[in-house]
């Protein structure tokens, strides 16, 4: 099974793919960002978004989407921004016939560190750990991202 | 040319459709809303607004959307819906290549009764009186969306 993490946002999502069986992870697929330039109007940003969602899916064909809920942000006009692109990738998602699960950061982190209160770091420690890299993967976003798909890998084998 | 307002949101998107020339509103074409049932999911939803959308835009033929601005609201998980929400809208409007206006809710509340702290009342009787109507339309976010659409065309006439 293929799990897709994502980190929602609208400068940059950060996806990352990995490759489950019941009990294991069994390999990292791919990783990275889908960055959109605030040049651009919130719009244009929004449709890149969609596409480049759209062509990940269609590249990769994953089972599931595993991403971030939007939790608590201090600044009113990100969290709008974040969750308009979050709606668009959704719809990806939907569209086509994914698995969709939401993680709260709180549930990422203690799935990849057992503690609630992990810092970025500690979570990207975690996440070169579990996949067995020889180093945090870049950027962050891309790291958040594996670190969400990790976690649904998790739930599933809570589940057995 | 043809002006669709859109007021957004998950429950209910209110919509409404002018026709107006330079100086002035030649026609009211269609109102009311694009409802999403409770009990589906989130993604469930988005995608229904999504397909009425362009549904919507299909039948119609508009010109331009004009959108409410999300402003403030008092509960972060509706700020999160209604703008995962607006994100799908946005997206529809894009890929059919409609122009995007964006009003804040004041900017709609001085364009229709030139009074920024006008209660939702006061607003929907301009609708009505600006309009020609013998009623208020219902639901309120259909009254709502007109609204929206009305401004627009004020802005417009503004710049003549």
């Amino acid at each position: 099974m293929i799990i897709l993490g994502i980190d929602p946002g609208t400068a940059t999502v950060g996806y990352g793919l990995i490759e489950v069986n019941k009990t294991d992870i069994t390999r990292v697929i791919n990783y990275g960002v889908i960055q959109t330039s605030s040049k651009l109007e919130m719009k244009d940003r929004l449709n890149i978004i969609f596409d480049d969602m759209n062509e990940l899916i269609e590249n990769f064909n994953p089972d599931t989407i595993s991403i971030e809920q939007i939790f608590f942000f201090k600044n009113a006009k990100t969290v709008i921004s974040v969750s308009q692109a979050r709606g668009v990738i959704l719809l990806s998602a939907t569209r086509k016939k994914l698995d969709i699960y939401e993680y709260t950061p709180l549930q990422v982190k203690m799935a990849l560190t057992g503690y609630g209160r992990a810092d970025k770091s500690e979570v990207q420690n975690s996440v070169k750990d579990i996949l067995n890299l020889d180093k945090i993967p870049k950027p962050d976003d891309a790291a958040d991202a594996l670190a969400i798909a990790i976690c649904h890998h998790q739930h599933l084998n809570s589940l057995n």
